[in-house]
């Protein structure tokens, strides 16, 4: 492409991005007039896709990091025929295609959900790892590159540390991330915040890292190219771009550069929106035009990717015929069909903790969901998804055979790679760590759960039973907390997350079965440290258990109408079996015992399910290690909860029992006081 | 001291440690064998404290990161006197000083608290600033280092990302950090996780680094030496190792460096605990012993420790006595006193927004209160905290004698460095970004909370009402999750946090004044991007505004029982107010309005003064813009609640105030409704 039409398709980017935020009279002009140049030269000359098909699955994938340059991307889908110009006029409105911030939306060719910075980087290098996960199994056919877009903000996120240190060390030659370097930030040149010298960090990390103009065609051409023949490592481009790049003034003078520039409409600032519209060729009295010769371009552009995806779909179905039984491998893994599992044959232990019952699922799964990867931040052997590593191997530099990802103690990293896996698609993520250190990975699982992704949770070590380590490591409000995003409804209108925690080893089946058929939304699986007597069963303990699939259910009844009920989850369960014992013994009172693994799932049952199980009308008793709240919404009007109000201690667990009333004897105690 | 004296000084905090965990049968052994030859050079030959004045500011401070390690600080306090034989045979049990993962406990030079990696040595980094802070304003007398320890897990957590970089770009040269490199983290040997060449990153932030045997007690000695004459560059000291040194095997021969030693006891892996105590020339039946060489010669170290802080006592009494203003100014920033404020002269413009209203209080608050340091994460010019910028300037190289910190897009670690400034002592922490980011910074929060330490977290942008950014930067559930933590008591019994959202300026100066004056936890402003109505008040609208002191109060009063109660928090109130007058004017209803900021406040009050505003015999409406479980609590049984029960959208906040329903129409219809 002559680089004078070149410049012209990024004015136009220049301009579209501009007058979107002037008339939402929001947003952020500054950044994608300085990276319109990358993103044109991108998505004109190097990334492959199929605009019939966005969805195919051997399509480069393009992640934006820096979400609130969203202007740049929807300016430049636009000019792929992905938006039209209304969509782009109705920038940041009500209904409109174009929010604030990118939601994912492959069908217009939006990756991935970004804006809190520093994870969409990541979900991209966590895509490259299912990339190259499949490319090992299914041969170089089904490879593809990975794009990716960083700005100065989401370089100094403390996930960067993570993301860089992994794509470094398994050398993911399959990633090219462009790092918009344009010395400004929200609120400060980038000069007053940091002298890191950036190459030099990624270096550490094994990178290949080239720095360029980043405004420079040739420069950004010969540089992607050579990022592209780098197959050994990852590449970053640090572009060293203008920031409001043809930003002028009322009199017609630059104005490029300004911090001002980054968050607000130029006619907010000291630019002249007119101005700047007018010195970059376009019609300030209507800016919303694709210039002629940019669409003509533009056209040349879609014909070729239609063409060459055409040619690589032949090729492939040329392999798809060579590899019957591989090929339908894929399009299964792809379509997200699950394998038949036969969930009452894995055996489970009695009496033993949840975290082993899914060490034990784990093991089950390996080699029969083939398409799972498990991760685990440095806690294999504590968070039990060694029994899933004895089967398979951790990923290396070069060496994607097996399915497990050492993510090491990086927590938000390894959340997530997870979810960018999920985002790749043919990949089932899993990824494990204590559930106290699930307030590390906050912020990636609320963007999972935003974009209706599948990412399983394993939490282990779930309360104060964790005994000595302590406070720091004894969870008391994490389950309220996740649960609130249970309480959340996604754009779709269901929990946002999928909560769990099971009560004995054969919940923990159950609840592993829920995860992994949950394919829209995260799900986490909170799990004890602890052996837990199995909850009694009238005749299989792994059928009542089934049960659990309705989110609450009845383990122990009375007949007739019970006088108190008793509800609760994971290994207070067993605790109130103990206690009930004891009510019915002592006082001959017919007791109901109710399991509640997630509160979500029930409240999503019919009315008449919810009654039966816990009668509005009976006096109802709680239990959780978790806060009062915890468990409040089962428990609602009817009765009392025993919860942890405060923070744990160092002690053995059973001490810690003893101490914070999680005994037989105080439910009993409880009780009786209920009933008065 | 003669090597083989300090070797068996070494070896004996080896023999301690070990039969600690021994004897808990829980714990981490490995890495306090491989780390005790610094901690003990550290302590015996370098780090300057009063053992007969523990609290004495201008000691040294030692932060641990790497939490686990806990029986190494432990044996070494005891090599101190710190600890008795008892107290650490008691470690992990209910009751003794000694938990499993230490907590912060000056008097037995405890600095933090510690386990959930990566936050230890960030509070170190904070500290360091605190003392530069101090040290440029009462000079280099007040000075004194800060000695930080970190494993490789904490060097992987992201959170060294933010650390490393702003130590760097400020140039804290007060700093020694020692990196414990011993290759093995919990469940692999580091190098299955990492390649990453760390003295190069670290370079890349400019520090200075040396790289050195980590056993061998000469090379620790230089290289502490000349990381202490390193005065421009924080420095690491890159340890290498041997994780479990001295462990030996049933048959005497070497068991060390193997990934089982780091978490579990000896006994419970393939070595033998007796053979190991032996071979570091303990007794095997009696380990919890001092060497009487050890013993003697820590004598003499704490008589030199005595003597030398008695000198500097001495020099600083004649300082204080030659600048006696400044001194009196440093003991009251030390006591924590804070000078007198006229919180009703703040002048607020009417109808703002809180967020403005915060920047009025800080831009009153600078130069009032001088030891205040604000730092923002890249948005101070949305959080407001450029107010205060205004007023001051930003640290930088060597510059401290302004009192902001740039801390960049780096939210837990802006936490963490607030956290460790309040560790410090001296200095008011206040750190700045959207309530939406929070969810990055729990983690800090949390042992912020735990410590009982002050920090005032200004998080503006609190609700849907952010509008065209949309769903990522959108809270719904952060408040509910923040209230969790004030529903979490801290050790002393009190509210881990508070959590205050003042309903307009008046509020907002009150609530400032309650976060300034909780120096016992945390304290967090959740405040509104959008103007608010002022609420209505019969006469001063800040004299009533006062009455949030209590968490909650009425607004607005009818004569007589009220036939509804109105209550919310934030901009809500103001919408309440709006939908009261409907309701009183079209329904003759006698309507109510509460105000409650601050729910964990308000449950601290008597319950004659919570029946009173909140009586529990009065419909009650709540209005929210939150979960609808945000306002539960304080409606309880009573009544109904309007909230936001899923994520929110990108549309002007006005919009969205129509579509989700928080109008006075909607109020009144809800209203009108509950009281069917």
């Amino acid at each position: 492409m002559a680089n004078n039409l070149s410049l012209r398709a990024a004015d136009n980017i220049r301009i579209l991005s501009a007058a979107m935020v002037e008339k939402a009279q929001s947003g952020h002009p500054g950044g994608p007039m300085g990276g319109a140049d990358f993103i044109h030269i991108l998505y004109s000359e190097f990334l492959n896709y199929d605009p019939n098909d966005m969805h195919w699955p051997l399509r480069d994938r393009f992640f934006l990091d820096a979400g609130h340059m969203s202007a740049m991307l929807y300016a430049q889908q636009t000019l792929l025929g992905n938006y039209s110009l209304e969509d782009i006029i109705n920038f940041r409105q009500w209904g409109s295609p174009t929010p604030g911030h990118p939601e994912v939306d492959v069908d217009r060719g939006i990756e991935n959900t970004s804006g809190p910075l520093g994870l969409g980087h990541t979900f991209g290098i966590g895509s490259a790892i299912a990339e190259r996960f499949l490319a090992q199994r299914f041969g170089e056919e089904v490879a593809h590159k990975t794009y990716i877009y960083i700005s100065d903000g989401g370089v100094q996120e403390e996930i960067s540390q993570g993301a860089g240190r992994i794509a470094g060390f398994l050398g993911l030659g399959n990633i090219v991330m462009f790092y918009d370097a344009n010395d400004i930030q929200l609120s400060t040149e980038v000069s007053a915040v940091t002298s890191e010298d950036t190459a030099m960090k990624y270096e550490a990390w094994h990178w290949h890292v080239q720095t360029i103009v980043g405004n420079d065609h040739d420069a950004l051409r010969a540089a992607i190219k050579s990022a592209i023949a780098e197959t050994d490592r990852p590449s970053l481009i640090i572009g060293k771009t203008i920031m409001g790049k043809g930003v002028k003034k009322e009199d017609g003078s630059d104005y490029e550069g300004e911090v001002e520039l980054h968050g607000k409409p130029l006619g907010q600032s000291k630019a002249s929106f007119a101005k700047t519209i007018e010195g970059l060729g376009g019609d300030s009295s209507n800016p919303f035009q694709i210039f002629p010769d940019v669409a003509e371009y533009y056209r040349t552009v879609l014909d070729q990717k239609r063409s060459s995806a055409a040619a690589r779909k032949v090729k492939y179905a040329a392999w798809e015929k060579a590899n019957p039984v591989q090929a339908e491998k894929l399009a299964t893994w792809l379509s997200g069909k699950l394998p038949e599992i036969n969930w009452g044959e894995i055996a489970q232990k009695e009496n033993d903790a949840t975290r082993n019952a899914s060490g034990n699922v784990l093991a089950y799964l390996a080699g029969r969901v083939e398409n799972l990867i498990v991760a685990s931040a440095d806690l294999s052997n504590s968070d039990k998804t060694d029994s899933y590593l004895k089967k398979t191997t951790a990923f290396t530099k070069g060496d994607f055979s097996g399915s497990f990802l050492q993510a090491g103690v990086a927590e938000l990293t390894m959340a997530a790679l997870a979810t960018g896996m999920s985002l790749h698609g043919g990949i089932v993520p899993v990824c494990a760590t204590f559930f106290a250190f699930s307030d590390y990975m906050k912020p990636a699982i609320r963007v999972a759960a935003l974009m209706e992704k599948q990412v399983i949770f394993v939490w282990t070590h779930d309360a104060f039973r964790v005994g000595e380590d302590g406070p720091t490591h004894q969870p008391v409000e994490q389950e309220a907390q996740l649960r609130l995003l249970e309480q959340l409804k996604n754009h779709s209108g269901k929990n946002s997350v999928l909560a769990l925690r099971p009560a004995d080893v054969h919940e923990t089946t159950i609840c592993w079965k829920l995860a992994l058929e949950n394919q829209h939304s995260p799900s986490g699986l909170i799990l004890s440290r602890q052996n837990i007597t199995d909850l009694p069963a009238a005749s299989s303990r792994f059928a009542e258990a089934t049960q659990a699939e309705r989110g609450a259910y009845i383990v122990q009844n009375c007949a007739g109408t019970p006088d108190v009920i008793l509800v609760a989850n994971g290994s207070e369960v067993a605790t109130l079996v103990a206690g009930a014992k004891k009510l019915s013994d002592e006082k001959g009172l017919k007791v109901r015992i109710v399991s509640a693994p997630s509160e979500g799932l029930f409240r999503n049952q019919t009315v008449d399910y919810q009654e039966t199980v816990l009668p509005s009308n009976v006096p109802t008793f709680g239990l959780t290690a978790g806060l009062p709240v915890t468990m409040r919404g089962l428990v609602g009007t009817r009765g009392r909860v025993w919860g942890l109000s405060h923070f744990g201690y160092s002690a053995p667990f059973k001490v810690l029992d003893e101490k914070f009333g999680f005994t037989a004897e105080n439910v009993f105690q409880q009780v009786v006081s209920l009933l008065g």
